[in-house]
């Protein structure tokens, strides 16, 4: 088995492309180190502020560090993707930018940033009275589709890519479908913190120096991600406290969800003194989203589920 | 405070209605212990079989215990009832019927029923080698909105009902808001065991004796359901095992759901043996449907996850 490390100065790349030059191949077995910048490419500092967010450059977000060409990987065959161990900054940021996210434009209007220190222990202080657990991972990790040229990076894809999914913390796997021979690997745009939904569109971002294990499972025939959680709850962090939910009650699941989203912003506001924008943000970095019914036609439940541990 | 029994001998009703005429009224802070039948009204019994399901007679399900009127609830009012105990039945049993359920019936042609003791502790058998807890809790509880007339029990809406959340467990406090006098409560089919979507329709049906205290917060203006949680995990009762989650990657969260099963249904046939209507059935009873990613457009994520708990 060896050891194999990207370094921020190698080359990065911001399309799904099967003709990509991979910049390391493998053995499967093999543990590769990547280090990534964040989402923004290095356009967001300490100092910026939040009228700094409409200027961002889109073409200069998501650098991924790779592709990683791991030998023998073959169509039909599943990357297993070992998260091992993911290091940290020293900060991370956040954002609300209008016209982005789950709630329409016209509900926040004006852009918002927010930045976390990420070096005092395993929480971080999002607010007065309000800490988010650290628990890291990458928001996109993919390889490309069958065929894909010159494809850009945001939407996920069936080869995974930026699925935002925040259970693919340390020792999870995570199983992608090989399209193309070496399956190409990449990954970038790390967050330090996120709920399942990430409903104002932005985790904690931050650059991170991933370790993880690739192998190849033969013949698993995915048709999309699909990923394996070691023993132990799924929010560890947060379950020694209860839980507040708000729920949409809607026909349309994307409804129900803005719903219950409104839902904990109007309760968080109430009840925990946040301002809308912190807690829009909260909901995006700690709250998680579960379609708790999808059946009971014409109606559907979203519930958001907002963990008490996060106030002190 | 004062404790009232509704039996099973009371009269039951099958809408919501601001004119039924409450079986009890009680002060806020009283308790309520109700029996139900289950979902069916006794239709089925441990004699029938597949064959009897086509046959069910829709007019006689949702039987609802209720309604409750809480003196003093008013519009603007929430009533929030904390479920503090379950008494199970003998047995219960769930299934497929096609045309229900959330993969068209052209992928499930056949009814299916499965019939469940849980008399045998904390747990019951489904298959060789697969155990579920035993989590109870009313798939509907619910009061009716305001100015509804004979409007028919299934569809969850904004004062509850047939939300089927599995998270109102015992501990748990659910609030629903205010929009007759005195409220109304009802409730019924009680499940056994279900997962976040119970996708395939059905939980593990069955009768139930449920105390509940009843208390009203005011000016609580819910526009939907709420609930909080006891303090610990989510699902105490699975977090010792790890996790296997399929996923769905779509532009509708609909096609995503449905990908995310038949996903989880295919894994589970390929890897634990299950025929594929066990494995459906697996699903709705012991998998959680979240939404992992709602905004990366054009493509949302939903995740079908499996404790590994349950493979014994």
């Amino acid at each position: 088995m060896a050891e194999h490390v990207i370094t921020r100065d190698a080359p990065t790349h911001r399309t799904w492309d099967v003709d990509h030059e991979p910049v390391v191949r493998i053995q499967p077995g093999d543990v590769v180190t990547a280090e990534t910048e964040d989402f923004a490419g290095g356009q967001i500092t300490r100092d910026s502020t939040a009228a700094d967010l409409p200027n961002l450059d889109f073409n200069l977000i998501y650098p991924l560090a790779g592709p990683i060409y791991v030998e023998g990987a073959e169509p039909g065959d599943a990357v297993a993707i070992e998260f091992l161990d993911f290091e940290l900054p020293e900060w991370g940021w956040a954002c609300i930018i209008p016209g982005f996210g789950l709630l329409p434009p016209g509900e926040f209007t004006e852009p918002y940033i927010k930045f976390f220190d990420l070096t005092a222990g395993d929480e971080m202080d999002f607010a007065p009275g309000v800490r988010i657990p650290i628990e890291p991972f990458c928001g996109t990790t993919g390889v490309p589709g069958a065929g894909m040229h010159d494809v850009r990076i945001p939407p996920p894809h069936a080869g995974g890519g930026n699925i935002d999914c925040r259970h693919l913390t340390k020792g999870t796997t995570l199983y992608l479908p090989v399209a193309a021979p070496g399956v190409l690997v990449s990954l970038g745009d790390a967050h330090a913190a996120q709920g399942d939904g990430k409903v104002a569109i932005f985790g904690v971002k931050c650059a991170m120096r991933t370790t993880m294990r690739l192998t190849v499972e033969r013949g698993m025939n995915l048709r999309a991600p699909a990923l394996r959680r070691p023993p132990g709850p799924l929010t560890p962090r947060v379950d020694g406290g209860g839980w507040f939910a708000t729920t949409g009650v809607e026909p349309d699941l994307m409804e129900a969800s803005r719903s219950a989203v409104r839902a904990m912003i109007d309760h968080l506001v109430a009840q925990r003194g946040l301002s809308r924008e912190d807690a829009y943000m909260l909901c995006s970095l700690a709250g998680d989203l579960k379609v708790t019914e999808v059946v009971d036609a014409p109606n559907w439940m979203v519930g958001c589920f907002m963990p008490d541990a996060v106030f002190t």
